[in-house]
């Protein structure tokens, strides 16, 4: 077996920006094994040289040239990297030109900005979105006036995750109601969901892969019997066709998916944080 | 004033790739007026055909040429794209060919593959970290034998979040424990911490900061009076200090960056979801 090609993803902040795009440009190359690894904080030259040593040692032993994805904004910084030999990908270096002479302006470069300093509004709009997950959290509270939206499905279908997703990275009120057995044998909307029909979004999932799910949480229950996921999930998804509740299958769905469309589906647009 | 320059993240997958680059990119040009859009999952050439008209519209709307930040694979999406008249930055095109000639193979054009379908294994990582983050939260378990890490500090400092971020984007087992009354009277470690002494990280904040986010959450009451800021605060840090506990403040970081400089402090290395 062939060493696995390291790449590293190098910034002078958090380095999420050279890891998403890193990351993403990765799976276009399916069959060729790559170690990653991730170096943040990389703000003075002094330390990109250190980490281009450390890069350079690291190509060494793999006997592969090194591959780094590189966010730094200050070209000195990008300079220090080459030293290591690898192969430097600047996240930004293609777009700064077309975007200036767009603009018509210089860029200001600001080290680490994206994911660095915040101001309080911005923290605050995240923390309470969490705080509001949380509370709302698997039926635990049902005063949904303040919500953005609500999630509605069988328990383990996704909710949660998906909740605190939307809270962590859009600043969104996500409640998340669990049907439980009285609401499926209605086929009706549970009356206390009545009142916010145009915020509910409906999860669902394939029945074997809610088993599975359930059968890791609560081994040999009733509650992950396949007979039991089966039924549920033929009631709930019932209930949202009678209710024309939109709804989504979570089963090979990321969480990142699953956000998205439902911020679509209920056209609800914020920036990402 | 002028209008905002419209710009557009268009994605055959959730957008979150073109989004997280596009908005980096955004920050070095201060200044100027944005007015940002994701469109997800715009995975065949007459979705893309039909953005590239309300794109068109937008750009005619604002007077302005609109951008857009596209992370489509597939070149007869982009081209598609490209009818809106808009400056098209693709997130992807500068890196394809020098990636190709480095590895000596070409790329596999996998559309909406970054942060789209998920194999069993890694989205059960991603929800068992979760639920490990929601059920040891504020100090209500504590069975730390399987915790990555332990957040500690005085009550609103930043753990929550932290813990949850984690979790989701590094399926990593955070717990967090807040320190009481009764543990800052000591300036040790509680006791039931100290079994954990390489697992555990402090967080501080600023007193004022500390007191206008308590103040929010229990208006006017002891907990969010400065002065109990001021004291909880001073005797967190003794502690920490006492006890060799690396320590960060969040008064101006993100999320993502108390989360970047815990990993790095603690040494843990883990591929970003």
């Amino acid at each position: 077996m062939t060493a696995a090609r390291p790449v590293f993803y190098v910034s002078d902040g958090t380095g999420i920006t050279a890891e998403t795009i890193g990351h993403s440009l990765l799976t276009q190359f399916t069959g060729t094994r790559f170690a990653t690894d991730r170096i943040p904080f990389v703000d003075t030259v002094d330390k990109a040289r250190s980490v281009a040593a450390r890069i350079r040692a690291a190509g060494e032993a793999a006997g592969l040239r090194p591959v780094i994805v590189s966010s730094c904004v200050d070209a000195e910084l990008i300079q220090a990297l080459g030293e290591s030999g690898a192969l430097v990908l600047d996240v930004f270096a293609p777009y700064i030109a077309p975007m200036e002479q767009e603009l018509g302006l210089k860029r200001m470069p600001q080290v680490g900005q994206a994911h660095g300093i915040v101001d309080f509004d911005t923290y605050h709009r995240r923390i309470n979105a969490m705080n509001y997950a949380l509370t709302h959290d698997d039926g635990m509270r049902l005063d949904y006036a303040e919500a953005d939206l609500i999630l509605v499905g069988v328990s383990r279908a996704g909710k949660t995750p998906t909740c605190v997703y939307l809270a962590l990275h859009y600043g969104i009120r996500a409640a998340n109601y669990p049907l439980t057995d009285d609401d499926l044998d209605s086929d009706r909307l549970p009356a206390k969901l009545q009142a916010y029909r145009r915020k509910l979004f409906g999860l669902t999932i394939d029945p074997e892969r809610l088993q599975q799910i359930r059968q890791e949480r609560r081994p040999n229950s009733r509650y992950s019997q396949l007979e039991t996921c089966r039924r549920e999930v033929a009631q709930a998804e019932a209930m949202f066709q009678v209710e024309r509740i939109p709804v989504l299958s979570t089963t090979h769905a990321s969480i990142e998916e699953i956000a998205s469309r439902v911020l679509e589906s209920l056209g609800i647009n914020r920036e990402m944080f």
